[in-house]
């Protein structure tokens, strides 16, 4: 399994910090695009650090909401949304080509994320806007225990997908990640081992109602603001190398 | 002489009605790149209209500024002014293959515009943005009585240049546009015509103290938010066609 | 009833010019406040001509984003809600005191306006927004055929409600707006007159399914951005007045 | 002397955590109005910090520039500057009066404050802001050795000065700030102390040059997001209230 991680996540004056630590130990950065963090400066240094680690590069793009994060649901047309999607992929694609990065997938992020992974036209909408991008590009989205669904869906719009799973968050029954507000759903440091080791070694993780759940994933998601997790990053990547 | 205009200058709710007029009537169309106006649907309905009418199509990169609608100055690092025109340059870029297009040339707006012709720091700045975009375009400038001075400075950037004109903005005698607050800055349709009349037939237009001033203009630019000129561009497409 | 309009809704460079001439003729001025539409200059230009026709003023909050202009739903938590229309209420008060002028209401704006109509848990949210603001303020709201539930949740929260009907909107059998997205959604000018007139002699109007629907309304809202309406505002306000 | 310090300046993810630590020790926060830092909620919980720790409150309007932290100058006409000044007073007064605060001052933010105290017609057009506010407000600007000009020109207005020195910020001999670009412009923790404890002894500060400057300040800055400055906050409060 290859290591994933948000990355750029700045925004002028408000700096996270993580991008120093975390960059030298993943293998791939999500990138963001402007709409819920990383002004152009910030996106170009965040850059640079990824090609001089050699990390695989994708669009992180997100609803158009800086105050939020990109963590609050909008409702957006298709025809817009793949719009906004699409200036965000472009946007980077030209920053990281003149950096001599050739970006390879998008991950959406945020509150488009979960969205996507809940409904069935918002993730055709984010399929679309992604294949109908100038250059073939790779989706990321999260991992369930057969991705069989979401993979014919991919290939009719002859799009190749990568299954993530999450280091540090919670997983409910059935495979969703359990709501940012509710107790538990951020793993501290020793659940967080746990689960990545588990997952390395069965491809199963526990879900909060205390049973197993199976992940067919290719990569493991870090969440690069949280500083438990930046801190494990060392660990995490041993864990996964076995 | 070639006529450019300023299109996809519209926001959201706020649409500029001009474009569907303007663009079967102009050979470049400069597209807003969503920093001073254009958010990405409206960007990418102004890119189809210019590939149905097949008209070149240039970045029109901008202070970040809705509400000024980067019409006022501001001071950014060298660094950061880079990253900026670049993100919007890529933007753009990307948007434009996506529909078939591909970009030829960049023509900062409003204040940054301005500066740029003032402050030759600026000035090199700017050509710096757009060499080290990783695909050779054009800049466009605003034209002089001779053009030799910002050629050479092109030259040591690799840059080649389009220098244009203006329809109906009023000049100083050293070759400035009369700043949009003075009377008399923006040319009424008939002053436009003379204007247009008088530059194609002897390359020089009459400034606000009366005197004639030699322009070495490629390409003349046509206002997209003047109603008056809008209405012109068949008129003052033919002028220049002569 | 009384008259109502969204005005100052312009922003920057884009002027929505129905403003001169609607302000004469309405009652109430629904006044942007940033969020959705209004720069801080273009509030105050509005206030100003509030004042020289001694029209109400009421506070026209909504959800932050300026590019889908306040129509596309976001979910935000209720805290958070809470201090973003006590922000924008905030604004215009302190904007139209320093003007001469009271502001006595709250009307939210577009997709925070339809939610709140929907789920009653936004209701009450906005409810305590305005209630906890330090000064009183009536919410205004939309009116159905029986408004004592409103009425009900509005009296635990100590307020006091303006309810509305439409003049330029057809409406469904339960009393909402027929979405804009649908044919038929905005009415005409015949039909609008219609409207008006029904309402004004019955209390009716007539809905998308052909029954009468009962509005126990206040106030009539004429949109400020439909030419159509605002070009009838003087024959509206006739009509309304007999 | 007073203490003062920059809070409010998070916004949405990105929170400053100096707040927290600054607030108990502090005299007089001026809390940011949202265009250069502070969403509604963030500004929401500052107010309810200084509440709780009976602090003086000020508004912290910036020129709109989040992307740039309100650091970048902009040069915006007087009746806009106006507008945009007012516009964040009065959010940051109706939310505070919502929590059962008066606002008493208003401090310019950033490069706004700088073009303030270089520019006599913006300490004007500021000045202007101010006293046309609804409610008195003080204007808390930069200590000079001699403020007698500046009190002429506050007089004019009928507006009252507070000035203020900066503990963590070098001098130039002329009485401005080091620019930030500049090596030592930031004092580190045993300059700061030293530059407080003369100030308070003698009423002077020693320049970049090294000469001694006399300042006649009713209060001092401590910057909100200087770590040290922050770290050291007890041992300023001390120093000043001997």
């Amino acid at each position: 399994m290859r290591l994933n991680c948000d990355l750029g996540e700045s925004y002028g004056r408000w700096q996270l910090d993580s991008e120093q630590r975390a960059m030298p130990l993943v293998d791939q950065a999500n990138i963001a695009c402007g709409f819920h963090a990383g002004d152009p400066l910030s996106i170009v240094q965040t850059l640079k650090l990824a090609k001089q680690y050699d990390v695989e590069v994708g669009a992180h793009p997100s609803y158009p909401d800086l105050a939020g994060f990109g963590r609050r649901s909008m409702t957006l047309d298709s025809d817009e949304l793949i719009a906004v999607i699409q200036y965000q992929i472009a946007a980077l694609d030209g920053l990281a080509q003149s950096q001599g990065i050739n970006i390879t997938y998008v991950k959406p992020h945020g509150a488009l994320y979960n969205d996507m992974m809940k409904n069935r036209d918002i993730l055709r909408t984010v399929m679309q806007a992604v294949a109908d991008y100038h250059k073939p590009l790779k989706l990321m989205l999260q991992a369930g225990s057969d991705n069989s669904d979401i993979n014919a869906l991919a290939q009719h719009h002859r799009l190749t997908c990568y299954f993530e799973a999450f280091a540090d968050r919670r997983y409910t029954e059935q495979g969703f990640l359990t709501p940012r507000g509710q107790a538990g759903a951020v793993l501290n440091a020793e659940q967080t081992l746990e689960q990545v080791t588990l997952l390395n070694q069965t491809g199963e993780v526990i879900t909060d109602s205390g049973k197993r759940l199976k992940l067919s994933a290719d990569t493991l998601c870090v969440h690069g603001d949280n500083p438990h997790a930046i801190a494990q990053l060392a660990q995490i990547k041993q864990l996964v190398s076995k």
